[in-house]
């Protein structure tokens, strides 16, 4: 199979939609590495995929609507310190939840590092496709 | 896509039955952070969710039905310390499994943060959808 | 829902195949804990669940048929270094495959406590259900 | 079930594409182990898979077509800094993205040990299975 089919094959494969029920930015960090959760997408296909990125919260109402880009045959690594939208941020040191769309059909993991305490953790779910 | 109707094609996609066989609450910590377990729910509908916990052990019969309510387009980490019903809790250092029933869909993802040697280590999983 | 009907229809939706790719027995622990990995089997009806365990090596054939019985309505979360058929068990520090096959339908997480270096590590995954 | 039946049906149930979102080859290490991730793949056939794996990143065009082997009835845990096509590597300390395609079934796990900060942390996924 070459490149293009291949590409195209397992794009289709892929969700236009996933949910990370366990968010949670670490308000501390040690050490050198800071403390960090990634939303890493994985897109396939040619096409750049259109993201919309809603936060959930446990007391309030959503989120909703953070764009992001993925050009095609790229991955990114998001932090989600970098979401905003009209100047709202996530909260630190608050659970919350995650649901990416997208307008194209994406992979999605979410891994987090945390060094509040002396030395790293680390933990990582690939991310639930909520269309398949 | 309105917000309303992606809601309700979201929470569609979610599950009414998720399954943690790794239970284990860490019955001892060390620094700042304090050894726990969440169940982290999310329900993307408009309407609460009434959940239902059901905690399985090697040895006896099982602790059923812990009731829970996440309020719609809420998410909820809940501490398996929490838990409770007619007094009785899940007991610290024993391996147990964990069972979330939903009247309606929702996400589950499961975390543990364990501190009980000093620096803390993390383990998620995505929760196991038993009725898709 | 009563009990019962629940038990049942959960049964059903568990899997009688699971895999797990990445085994690896931690040879050194440090600390209070010992380094170990578990096969947590969560059997949510009413009969015991017979099951066959095989392991995969790199560099050799496998050692097929390891049997181990979890009862109706409980967990057990199996420690890799018990597993034992004739006298073989699991050498440590080298990488291995996991294969769990039940008779009945059952759920399987998986789960490595690493305490090589000082403090301890976790890593988790839910297995995978390989005749869904 | 026999042997040679079991493996034919298990083998039937794998997947021939799996995707890892998060990849990353941490640059530094401490202590004894050194930082590293592995691609553990279970053939549980009896001939022979013929991977490629493809490398995606987020600036420039992927790595494609890396070529590896798993033996029947065998597992590999493939390190990542193992991986080189035409005398390219994949670089240290960038986020990337991991695909493997097979010719026959087969099951995938990622998973990273990080001694960056002193005391090792763990993550592990089971890949996403793209062709189920």
């Amino acid at each position: 199979m070459n490149g293009g089919a291949l590409n195209k094959q397992t794009q289709n494969q892929g969700s236009c939609f996933w949910v990370i029920p366990d968010g949670y930015i670490p308000p501390d960090s040690s050490g050198e590495l800071v403390s960090h959760e990634s939303i890493c997408v994985l897109n396939c296909g040619e096409a750049a995929a259109q993201l919309r990125i809603h936060i959930y919260f446990e007391d309030r109402e959503p989120l909703e609507g953070i764009k992001e880009i993925v050009e095609g045959r790229r991955t990114r690594h998001i932090r989600t310190t970098s979401l905003e939208k009209g100047g709202e941020r996530i909260p630190e040191g608050v659970p919350y939840a995650i649901t990416v769309e997208s307008d194209v059909p994406v992979f999605v993991q979410y891994s987090r590092l945390d060094t509040t305490q002396p030395e790293l953790a680390l933990m990582s779910v690939m991310a639930y496709p909520a269309d398949k």
